[in-house]
């Protein structure tokens, strides 16, 4: 597998290193560090907004870092959760003495580590508040489910809202309605490959895609022939829709996100099936973004992320 | 090779169909056209803009219509010129009496069609002007250079002047000012599959890498062996400056572009060492884009494209 890197174990490193580089105008690194953090942190008066997770996922999480959207990112090494002293980093560099939220997506050592990282907050008397994403409907088990893409609509809206004045207890209760709200489900046809290991994270055979993989390559669903473009995105749309009851007369926002070598033309026939169904059903589609927002190294497929919108969630994302 | 699309024959109807549903508050599809037009065409007193090309190099050209940006964008099928009717359209579409500007990449398709459109403007007494971007450092004689990646540079610029009240021989001059100063030299490591043939466009083995090649795989300037990051970067980024005689004290914009599958985490480490690589030459890094701006299909690989800034340039870019 060819990948256009130095040594595979400064892959992390010399990304941050090349993001902090590109952005001067928003975001620096902490020295030491795999934390970028937007420039004007911490912002007087406002709630911090972390997230995080393992690398290998750009441009989530540091992508997301700046203005109505997160004040930090703390990368782990490729597809490992960062360590609770580099979260506590991120927190003490975003507090402005109120408060910081921790999103987090639900793998175990990342749940473990910002847990870790909050009491170590809390012992220097800085308040925090986690929420924890389970968007992923490809897991049946509630307290299972993986956060995936839809992250990032948490990420905006609560981003917009605490720039907006919400206080730490207004902003947990609001990522945790947005989290609620979001459901995502995906399909991969060829996996990522690890730098450190330089092989592919499990096979799959030429004619078959995989409904429901993790984006760490987790297994999914359920393997099946390839099928075209429309009855993909029905299976995917029906899948997020019936998990949440999302009712005829309703409004959603839909990601259409990109895992990270399926070209963005593909992206788009998806989306195009999305608001022939959405229509059908007479559920309105008020935003679309497609592109890759959260991506597993050059895994191909894609993942289609739903959020449910009220007038609160409205008002914060579009 | 998988990809998710439903009939070869159908997938740039299929896209800009997707493409238009879901930016409805931007860009609107001309009827029964390839035309993503942007909502508030033709725009009063304003010099029109239109761009296009094959499809496969997306978000290229439509992802860049907009305010700032193009009015109009033609695509046509995968690899292929957009037909003169077509273009003639998108003329049509965007001119609000005082003329449209074409920003055309430097293929004999493309120069041929944008061409005749011309014409047939010309005939219905739209005046229009044409721009031929040839950015592609990877080519010898200038006459014969490619547009590629460095195109992005032109649409920005102009279209950020153009809504500013340039009229349309300033327009045609400062996009020739600009064409005159970007450069961009790329490398691929895997091919893209052309939907239609499903078969890649060239190959290369494992180890293998290739100089140069266009995006839609014309040859290359060399294949050597895979080289690690910061020797590659090296090589493209010596060759643009190189090219340009780019001094020290100058101030230039950088796109590092992806081509497709290739990880943004392996841009990011490249554009890491384009920046150190300029620090040390003193050559001011005003402005970086890191991202896939123009891409081949799936193709695995990257470009770098650099803009020479002077006062005029900077004030439309930055």
């Amino acid at each position: 597998m060819k990948k256009i890197i130095n040594r595979p174990e400064n892959v992390v490193d010399e990304m941050l290193e090349g993001m902090a580089a590109a952005h001067p105008d928003t975001l620096k690194r902490l020295p030491d560090s795999n934390v970028l953090v937007r420039n004007e942190a911490p912002v007087l008066g406002k709630v911090g907004l972390v997230s995080g997770g393992g690398s290998g996922h750009e441009p989530a999480h540091a992508g997301f870092v700046g203005e109505n959207m997160l004040d930090a990112a703390v990368a782990g090494e490729v597809f490992t959760s960062p360590t609770p002293d580099q979260i506590f980093e991120a927190v003490k560099a975003v507090d402005s003495g109120n408060g910081v939220l921790l999103i987090v997506k639900n793998y175990s050592g990342d749940v473990m580590n910002f847990e870790m990282a909050a009491e170590m907050a809390e012992a220097e008397g800085i308040r925090t508040e986690q929420v924890v994403i389970k968007d992923d409907a490809a897991v049946e088990k509630e307290d299972d489910r993986r956060g995936v893409a839809g992250t990032i609509f948490v990420h905006k809206i609560v981003g917009t809202a605490v720039e907006e004045g919400l206080n730490l207890d207004e902003a947990a209760e609001l990522a945790r309605h947005t989290a609620e709200n979001v459901r995502s489900m995906g399909v991969s046809l060829k996996p990522g490959v690890v730098p450190a290991s330089g092989q592919p994270g499990f096979t799959l055979q030429e004619d078959e895609m995989e409904l429901g993989t993790g984006i760490h390559g987790e297994p999914g669903m359920e393997r099946k022939p390839m099928q075209e473009a429309d009855r993909l995105t029905e299976e995917l749309l029906e899948k997020v829709l019936d998990d949440m009851d999302v009712a005829a007369g309703e409004d959603v926002a839909i990601m259409t996100n990109g895992q990270g070598s399926t070209p963005l033309m593909e992206l788009y026939i998806v989306h195009r099936k999305v608001a022939q169904m959405l229509k059908e059903r007479n559920i309105h589609l008020k935003q679309s973004m497609v592109g890759e927002y959260m991506t597993s190294l050059e895994m191909a497929g894609c993942s289609l992320s739903i959020l449910r919108l009220d007038e609160t969630l409205k008002k914060y994302l579009l």
